[in-house]
């Protein structure tokens, strides 16, 4: 066995790359651009070619390092073949297979959204825990399920696509993913300031959100945090989607904790506390007292975590 | 390892029990009453000597056993310790320890509706899904998860305690749980009724339904099988919840298969066809096309699932 690991986290602009010592101590850690161009077809050479560099480097032999790890945006089945990764202009694709071809090193492949939840349950806000659901609130909402220590991938790949939660029957304007009423909508950022802006348009009430150009959900989080009501009432109907939303999702996990990332989570506390009320008033009697934390690991979450899949057994 | 094991499913007023061999095969049932005097506290050795007994007259030894499997009604932690059940009159009791303890052999225990879908992942309807949710439309509304082929009992023992899910957050009537809006407030057998009588009171419309004593959920699903109109319009009301809501815990699941059980179940296709229209509506993309069929072990699947239970590695 190795004593060394990578946990490679793919965006849409930039690769983050980490080595890691198996114990969970992250040793290095550095980025290099992901290239679209010809259907990203130099994605997976250029992460390959960084890896063997590293390790050149660092004179570590294959022998030294137990594997790759690594997240996508997009599906992943259980097999690490992922199904469609639309940013980085991938069709069906044999990642993990891809991969080991190129570096000559295990590999294993998973959802970044997941691959995060993993790292939070190894070296994050979640130590420790065996279930979680994470919701990350960024542009979107994305989620990891972990059920006994382990990514709950689901048959298709789309285990924990929790943002694409129907939670309005009634709603009219279209989510990105085709459906209407998707939880995305309601309480990623560009859905804060979505309910902001029909917040302002159905009431005359005074409000330092009204006549802002260029209004972005950490305008509507700090008018709220400065006690604005019209930007309370927003985050308020927020934390009542998403806490009732959580509450639901545990009757289907039971998690030990829930941890809420992304860069809407940076609004902290004050943001907690309205989700948590509303998950209290929804959740069943067993679940009401299930923690909800911050995630801690921040943009590193998903190297952890991709290192952490392919050194678990 | 022995080639038998035993399938025990518990109900509030009898114990069905079940001989089975390793292979899924059932050699015999019987049935014993429930005694829930005192506690509940006859129940366990009464299963114990039933099972004591079926080995005697069947001249089995310990080690041509491989264990005994148990289903009770409340949650069950991956222990095996269940934390309360109330038709039991038990509050939390070791009862993989006690059996065991009774009767020289391995147990495990766990929720009886988590414990049905492990049957029908076995043997049933869902027979080699890794990946199932199952829910039960009877007096309740239970459910059961199976995630890479195993129960997911969550931290507490309430995973899959998907009738308890609120869907409506602005009901008034309170759930036999405490909460309002409960899935099982509009898609079990009394809450078909109570949204038929709903119906009944708030329009003037003719129906076969209007003036009926004792209405039950077979009175409301057989004239919505003949084209009641008001009839059709509970039961598209209640295929819009249930459909609904198993798209929402399928962006958290993904499941291979989506499995109907219970009293409310016998209705067949013509109830499915409604609720897989509006779960088709309300599905995540990549899980629109997910199967949505009815159980088929019927009251045999406690047994058959609380057999898997205690064969399973």
């Amino acid at each position: 066995m190795g004593s060394y690991c990578f946990g490679i986290d793919v965006g849409g602009t930039t690769v983050k790359c980490g080595l890691f010592k198996i114990d969970g101590t992250m040793v290095e850690k550095w980025e290099i651009p992901t290239r679209t161009e010809n259907h990203g077809s130099q994605i997976v050479p250029d992460i390959a070619e960084a890896i063997l560099t590293k390790m050149k480097e660092l004179n570590l032999e294959k022998n030294d390092v137990e594997g790759v790890g690594i997240g996508v945006p997009g599906p992943v089945d259980e097999k690490g073949d992922v199904l469609v990764a639309v940013n980085l202009f991938w069709g069906f694709k044999e990642l993990s297979k891809e991969l080991t071809d190129l570096t000559g090193l295990p590999a294993k492949a998973g959802n970044d959204a997941n691959v995060a939840a993993l790292g939070e349950v190894w070296k994050g806000a979640a130590e420790g825990a065996g279930n979680i659901i994470m919701v990350t609130l960024g542009t979107g909402v994305g989620g990891g399920i972990i059920v006994n220590g382990k990514i709950l991938a689901g048959h298709r790949g789309a285990g924990g696509e929790i943002g694409h939660a129907v939670i309005h029957h009634e709603e009219t304007e279209q989510c990105n993913c085709g459906n209407h009423g998707c939880l995305e909508q309601y309480t990623s950022a560009t859905g804060i300031v979505r309910m902001a802006k029909k917040e302002l348009e159905s009431s005359a009430d005074e409000s330092v959100l009204r006549g802002k150009e260029d209004l972005s959900a950490k305008n509507v989080l700090d008018a709220f945090k400065a006690g604005d009501p019209l930007a309370v009432r927003v985050i308020e109907g927020v934390g009542e989607d998403l806490g009732g939303a959580l509450a639901v999702f545990s009757c289907v996990v039971d998690p030990e904790v829930i941890v809420i990332g992304g860069g809407v989570s940076r609004a902290g506390e004050p943001l907690l506390e309205i989700i948590r009320k509303y998950y209290r008033r929804f959740a069943f009697t067993a679940c009401k007292d299930t923690p909800i934390v911050l995630a801690s690991l921040g943009n590193d979450a998903g190297m952890y975590g991709a290192a952490r899949l392919v050194i678990q057994k």
